[in-house]
């Protein structure tokens, strides 16, 4: 998707980039187990990277592994190797190198060696092989070592030390979580929230007609109608922060069924506390590591909080849109910032460009949530083998709400203005202020008066003095929207 | 002859005694907005309810509105009947007579009397009429009135005073909810978490193969494989226990748009503590009326939580009926109780039953989920039309899970034994083993020893000494299973 | 759900009814392979059918299994009996006896003796058994014999005869979802589509405003509108039908595992003749028996057919009922019939309350699809073990979305009436008239025109002559929305 | 130092290269309605790409339009600019110019100039004019004339003639998907069909134990297991054609709303025309514009048959996986290849990773199919604004499936080996060869044996002959499972 065309007339696609660079590309040879593979030299990656690429061509750059995931590789391997420093079975001079090279991951500056795609081994594994040989290579390369020769930092024996996939897989999905849904997506939905409050009080004052089955209902203010929009965010961000609990607990110290083979006691807490302090959010070591590694539900229950919010963006965008559906021949009660032309035919049109895009997204997110919930019903035995693309599916949600909600918010919340006229044309047109005879002629005298109306294409009051049921007197002293927007 | 049509012992089909009924039944006249209407004299329903039965005739009796629903109405027309006498608008005789007739609606003596379907007013207007019609005739029974006169209970001025059904119903859906979620599925979560716990306890001395990737892989003890179910379990109830809360909010005191127009101040909050103090579960009025009408953001949530659950319990009867599968030619590690014959042609066959019915039972609350979903964010203005068929899905998935627990600890889980032989023989032969290994020799000796021994059909043991890579007494003292079930 | 209470002050519950029943119900001996058990005289089962219905105490009556697999069953046994006779390995007298209990099972007529839910063996084994059961005993009832004597017609050795629950099962999921799906399904959504073609030619003069975006947009004709609406319900109608043509293959023949283990060659091929000829549906023999048994693929390719259809009549209802909202506040272009009472507190309030009921009805088979789509991918190895709650939730879709259709059909579509004063005033007040322009004065200059009518208040010929853009003999000449509905 | 800032060959971090190209870039000026917008001077892109860019920040990279959309907007304006030239409404030269430009986003060479995200307006206005805007500034630049001038060639009076975006992206949506699905996918699926076929026919003699309910039943071929998904996706392929007859339906010629207002007669069929002579795949005017615009019923019903043909590759890949699980502890009949070490902890493991990616694919796929139909069900009058969010994801599924067969065809199907020793002992160990005592001694009486041997751990012959029910013999004769694979 980079794209790194410096023509203006002839751009290269970037099949054509790949095609070319791949010609004059220098190698060198890496080794695993399934013995020796020719790699970029320009890239830190070993042989299993360079394996899992030529054997998952599956969706393209598209599918990558998502940035927070490697990121949280970077955090987490920095806080292996200084755990195993403490404990005392790592060399602190490799631990050292490896902390420096993890650190650049964590930063997002190796970002290019990540190639690997979603559709790989349903463990993780190698993505988390991608991170131990960039972290491996680069420490090499720090101390002054030889590229892919493995020593003096080996990828397994040291960046990976006292871990398997199995545990750091399900701990970096839980750290890249954590960090999108904290410093992302809930400072969002708060701005898009308080946006929200904002206009409930600008709007306090302007009553106008209510709509049940879309049909004429009771009156309310429109700061009351936004109110309920302010209610369903303030709960969306309770809901969001709730899952957080679930994700807090970190796999890591599992290694390969859940057991803590090949790890040493304590080390399962000590790196919670170190991922703890070097992002600065809680985190902790889960209690039952089996259920960490062989399922995801807690994966699956914050798909879950984004999907409660999701609905409640999907209805406030939708009303907004119809409330400013027009400009003459809609509902026409709110004006929505123009942002672009609207139509390639139609001159002069503007479109809630916003509320599609919203709506759009939130559709996505409501897929998201089913894939991640049929992936997380399918662990097997000891391991859950739909890892990435739960995680994928998961921070997906995660940006496009985290963005639209920025977007809607910036383009199109903070820019809604009222159309008083419009909203109080509506109004006293309404035949459902007839409601507020219920109690003073009773419901089925009440029913009579509007179906009159409604029939004859009288006002209100005209019915209801035509049918003589009572004064001109009573009836303005008892239908009077601003009496009717609470209870007595 | 066919025996249904004439024993003397047996209800008849639900079409004969229709057939039979509609014949001989009587009549009176029921009125209201729209008229006169004929309904079945044995029926305490009035005109709105007969006019919804012949209007929506869509998924018959199986679509019919959940009974806790309706319970829930009784409960609810008891609470409003206390709070209006109190507050001094309802004549406390009058009151009196709804509370009985009420009651007898919260405990299901009416049932019969309720014949509307989910698939109606969106709002469940009718079933809110439905049951102010049912209680406002049985009340006029109650005082010697005449059925059908609405006096001197009148159906919309008496039983549905200071109420809408925009409210009501959103109401009842969340006392449905609160009490079927504590009073059955918490509690047979909880019963199959601690049937588990037995096992996990009753297993934790026996040693097997872990599998990832389906794989064989390193060793863990029963126990703790099955430690893994309890924990989802544990972790389910929570998530369940922490989507009440929001439910516990009530939405009446809304009335027909949330501003509470045509109630008391104060009656929004004596309802939720009168509802509190008959169920004996905490409710609370909620605190934006508006949002408690146009969106239903705490059922998607509450089916997010059972969404989890499920999740869960596929995961986990996945792997017993795996675990269980053979006799001869599967698994083999678990014996699952016995309980029908298995195959009308394979002769002695006896099949996992209960997990297929507790995985089919997930997947219907998967689809519930989607349901409630799309239904959730389809709210408009200001109310949500989807009501029914969202607190139909979430009743469904609560009876489903609670019934499937149930069901399948008593006829599955607390009957499973384990065959220790086979898990002793599987966990010798495997060669994953190897990995005690990988802290005495390195991963890439140790994967060597494994390959060697794949390829030749070797024991780990022979393999390694073939390649020489360590002594016998070495490997006799590193490869302990015992000693690979922990952190060291 | 089948009430038989005839009181009317004290009526019976459903458990209460049963709880009565069960105190004096004589009782007779069955047996099965796992031994003795009572069952209920009155009843035609057996021994599996009752260990079934203690076993699995999941769902309640709701869960049943559909009465059209209970029918198809009946088919079907008659069907491998006639074929069994014609192949001589079964008694003539059994084989009569047999097809006329088969009979009245395909009647309906004993559809009390069908206790079992969908939630049990994932084969459908039980209910087969059920069917087997019910049939020997009602066939040796005929023959004079014992009930649960087995003789002379055992339900295994005779009525399930050639056949496995594994292939008898998914060949009457076929048979019913081709019964439901022709003669209910298609012949309301063709009733459905005619009368929205009825509307679509009755409108064809109606020039209204067009939305896109919810803004107006160009013109077109309210029959136009429609003709879309047509065209969806010919195109679902077209996919439904399309879909027929997997379901019309039948894995009887397959026996326990696709094999034809103990058919008789040709046994498969009658067998699908035979029930041809008895339902007057073609039906083929599958191709290959192991797919037919081990996924339902064709199963869920039908729910997609009706996924599409749902989406169909979402979109459709959602606008008829926005074209309908009002009747003052809102679009208020069509008016809907009015059907009953809308609100238990708005008086004279009458709501789109089919249009709910139908788009409520969506959601379930949205939700049903879901369901399907993870039941359909969990087959294993040579069998998909969540045959009833697939076969289950195909029916609920096609039974919602015949009844749906039909009463939207009688209840909104016939009675659809167009506001043609409403529509034109909201046609002459729009702006995007200026669309016409575009040809003459191109687009920049009409959306200056468009802007500044809109900015200022004004008609759009108002705005053009105050830009003098054109004149207004031009703009009468060119603004003509009965020349703004085709292609030149 | 980091590699990735110093070298030479590899493109650098996309956040480098934006930072660095901010910096220095050339700008020129663009404009539209909104007014005046600077552009980079490297790109095509005009006012509004520029617009959208900046005012849909959501999702990022991973998220932009498909580049198959792109190419097929290429396509269309290629078809278009000639069916305009031929109708005399279009200057040849400029008709010629726009050919040109066009045929180059056809081809993708200016993909670099499409920088939107899906989450734009939902009409994908947006994206209609960047391909506008693209074009008409490379084809003003072939005429010789300054880049932003629109002149000699306009994006909307030129490129965008007798066309809307309403119009022009559905058109779109269909070619690409008609064209990834044909050139694609159905070239995919067939080769990993004719794997399996091939494989079905490799293991035509093998004899294996069936497993029913995961238990071991009657004996089948491998080749006749393989055959099962043989027919699974010689099914799917068939359903995914079916599906691209509504997809060949083009509703370019409706423009706006779908009358086709400012298009010539005989407009729509010549593009259709044009469309299918460009790529040699068949194309038709849709029979109803209003349909084409409104709804997006054909992407949802090609979704479905998608979603088909993922829940037959989740249960093939999961049944193989299954069947090679092992080495030692599992089933083993089936031995996959290995193409990657298996373990970052466990030395020697293979994992069948392959399927893991395809079943993670599938659930994507699942997922995607969510989001269409949520989006396809929410069309609003003549518009249906969730056409972006659809493609993605029907584009999305198309390329997981097919990069998926051919992953798995590649790396996993074509070098699967059977492993006859291991399948031939579980054979032999099998209680369920009994089933071929039915016709012989009777069900029960068969039954008996089974358990009789299950309980004693006793073969199958040796229980019969304890319990006396035939010879040793007849066991010989009758009991061979090679007689046991087809009716007789």
């Amino acid at each position: 998707m980079l794209r790194n065309s410096s023509s203006k007339l002839i751009p290269q696609s970037a099949a054509a980039v790949r095609a070319f660079s791949s010609t004059v590309i220098a190698k060198r040879t890496e080794s695993d187990a399934f013995g020796e593979i020719e790699v970029p030299d320009e890239k830190y990656w070993g042989a299993q990277t360079q394996r899992s690429s030529q054997n998952f061509k599956i969706g393209g750059v598209r599918e990558r592994m998502p940035e927070p995931v490697v990121r949280a590789f970077g955090t987490l391997k920095q806080a292996t190797a200084i755990v195993n420093k403490d404990l005392g079975v790592l060399d602190p001079k490799l631990s050292d190198a490896i902390q420096q090279a993890a650190t650049e991951v964590a930063e997002g500056k190796l970002i290019d060696h990540f190639p690997l795609v979603v559709f790989q081994t349903g463990s993780g594994t190698q993505s988390n092989m991608n991170a131990n040989e960039v972290i491996s290579n680069r420490a090499i390369e720090i101390l002054g070592g030889k590229l892919g020769s493995k020593k003096p930092v080996h990828p397994n024996d040291h960046v990976n030390m006292s871990q398997s996939s199995n545990d750091t897989f399900p701990t970096v999905m839980h750290i890249a979580a954590v960090t999108e849904i904290t410093n992302s997506l809930i400072p969002e939905l708060t701005k898009l929230r308080d946006s929200f409050q904002a206009k409930s009080e600008e709007f306090k004052d302007i009553i106008k007609i209510g709509r049940t089955h879309l049909q004429d209902a009771t009156p309310l203010t429109l700061g009351q109608e936004f109110s309920g929009y302010v209610q369903q965010l303030t709960n969306g961000i309770s809901r969001v922060e709730k899952s957080l609990e679930s994700l807090r607990f970190l796999a890591q110290g599992g290694t390969a069924v859940g057991t803590g083979l090949n790890t040493k006691k304590g080390f399962a807490e000590k790196v919670a506390e170190e991922v703890t302090r070097l992002t600065g959010l809680q985190f902790y070591t889960a209690p039952n590591k089996f259920e960490a590694l062989a399922a995801h539900d807690a994966i699956v229950e914050a798909s879950g909080a984004l999907n409660v919010v999701a609905t409640s963006l999907f209805k406030i965008a939708n009303d907004i849109r119809y409330l400013g559906s027009g400009p003459r021949c809609g509902y026409g009660e709110l004006s929505l910032p123009a942002n672009e032309p609207g139509s390639s035919i139609m001159p002069g049109k503007v479109n809630p460009t916003q509320n599609e895009a919203v709506t759009m997204l939130c559709t996505q997110v409501f897929g998201n949530h089913s894939t991640i919930t049929f992936a997380g019903a399918s662990g097997q035995f000891e391991l859950n083998v739909f890892k990435p693309v739960m995680i994928s599916n998961l921070l997906s949600s995660v940006r496009l709400l985290a963005d639209g909600a920025n977007s809607f918010r910036l383009h199109c919340v903070d820019g809604i203005e009222a159309n008083p006229d419009r909203i109080n044309q509506l109004l006293h047109e309404s035949l459902m202020l007839v409601t507020a005879l219920n109690p003073k002629i009773g419901y089925d005298s009440a029913s009579k008066v509007a179906k009159n109306a409604h029939a004859k294409g009288l006002t209100l009051k005209q019915s209801a003095l035509e049918l003589g049921v009572l004064s001109e007197e009573e009836f303005d002293q008892w239908v009077r929207p601003e009496n009717m927007i609470g209870p007595k």
